[in-house]
């Protein structure tokens, strides 16, 4: 009897979140799944690394292999990768992530670096995200998640290379997924200057969304339109054109 | 007369860091400087971006328009272009760090976070780096970075592009720098653990580095070499090859 696929779930909302546990259930019906996952939620946290103090781990579940990690979502993979679980796995997901991860912001994404951390380690990974804040129903995006990673445990990933899935909440899985490149997703750039009781400044960043970019062929279009996104998102950040260009430049 | 260029200055080792400061010194040689940096080292703090709480902005040289803010390296960046600066700056420069840069290394990285920050707002930028833990000279280093600055003003950079520097300590600026490609930066994939005084576990993540990628034409070769290297590092991670192959995947 072949061995069941041993998969890894982590994400960047923390443990206790619903996405992450509706992931980690629809997962069981094909592989084996540990779940470590960061103790607190840690959006926008990026691929941060905790290298200057030590972590816990703690079983909040051992019978169901889940725990989670004082660090960062990419600290929760490098651990379980590195020390808890028993072999390499075959796949890591990270998710689902409340609210979207589209376009420019997969760099700041704790979700998207989690599968980061899985791809470096030579490990495929998928990183799933549902377009939702309010009333999210995780139902349907465990459930097209879970069959594209049986088609990422079946055909393999290119090395350096992960998927990067946005599902609309209430979604009809009939519809399908389309095939996406990340697109440029606009916030307004303001800073909120505002004065503390004893009358000193301070800054809340970030404004809200602008309009979508609606570039045909983006995961944004794709999720304006309706559909679920299903992007390959590279770590290979090599700029080869540049540099056959900078051959002209006067730099000794 | 011509108005001199406007240049930002950030890092992640924090704003009393001496590399901080040896660069925005040599920098205003070449253009007005304003320092935005973390107000705390936030090495391997990558993209973080802080969402959920307020910033502080403190000027420890009003008259040099030097500030620290709590926030990240992005933060920092993000604060500057949006509400400190009095226009859009020429150019960002993030560093000195004190450590290097290379390889995948880069995605983890506060330095160069700062400067895709800055790639995001549609900035040139460029992340330097000194190959030195001990005894760092950062004199050379910022030398070298201002002769690339003042190319990049010159020629300006490609949408979504930095430029990566990273440069060997004590560095003989004769020996000029040659460009590259990021190269793999290999590490011992290690989990310490140990017991805490109460007999509970808890745990080191991360390993001493391995042998240095020796490929031909990567940074990390060329400071194997003894040269500085110079890498154009892109924030476009669309690996447009397998979305081609994803048509087919049975995912429907």
């Amino acid at each position: 009897m072949p061995q069941r696929p041993l998969i890894l779930v982590s994400n960047d909302d923390g443990y206790v979140a619903e996405g992450l546990r509706e992931l980690a259930d629809t997962l069981e019906s094909i592989g084996d799944v540990y779940v470590v996952a960061p103790e607190r939620p840690r959006s926008g946290v990026s691929r941060m690394i905790t290298l200057h103090k030590p972590l816990r781990v703690i079983p909040y579940d051992r019978e169901r292999r889940r725990m989670y990690c004082s660090g960062t979502p990419t600290d929760c993979v490098y651990i379980a990768l590195n020390h808890i679980l028993p072999r390499k796995p075959d796949l890591v997901v990270s998710g689902i992530n409340r609210g979207a991860n589209l376009g420019d912001d997969v760099t700041y994404s704790g979700t998207v670096a989690a599968a980061f951390e899985a791809v470096a380690h030579g490990i495929p990974a998928i990183a799933a995200s549902l377009v939702a804040h309010e009333r999210p129903d995780f139902g349907p995006a465990a459930e097209l998640t879970t069959r594209v990673a049986s088609e990422v445990l079946a055909n393999g990933l290119p090395p350096r290379t992960l998927l990067n899935i946005n599902v609309p909440n209430n979604y009809n899985l009939q519809r399908g997924l389309r095939v996406t490149r990340l697109g440029r997703r606009g916030y307004e750039r303001v800073v909120d200057r505002r004065d503390d009781p004893r009358g000193y400044p301070y800054y809340w960043i970030g404004g809200p969304e602008l309009e979508l970019d609606d570039s045909p062929g983006t995961d944004c279009n794709a999720i304006h339109q309706g559909y679920a996104a299903l992007t390959p998102v590279t770590l290979d950040l090599n700029n080869d054109e540049l540099a056959a260009q900078l051959a002209s430049w006067r730099l000794d």
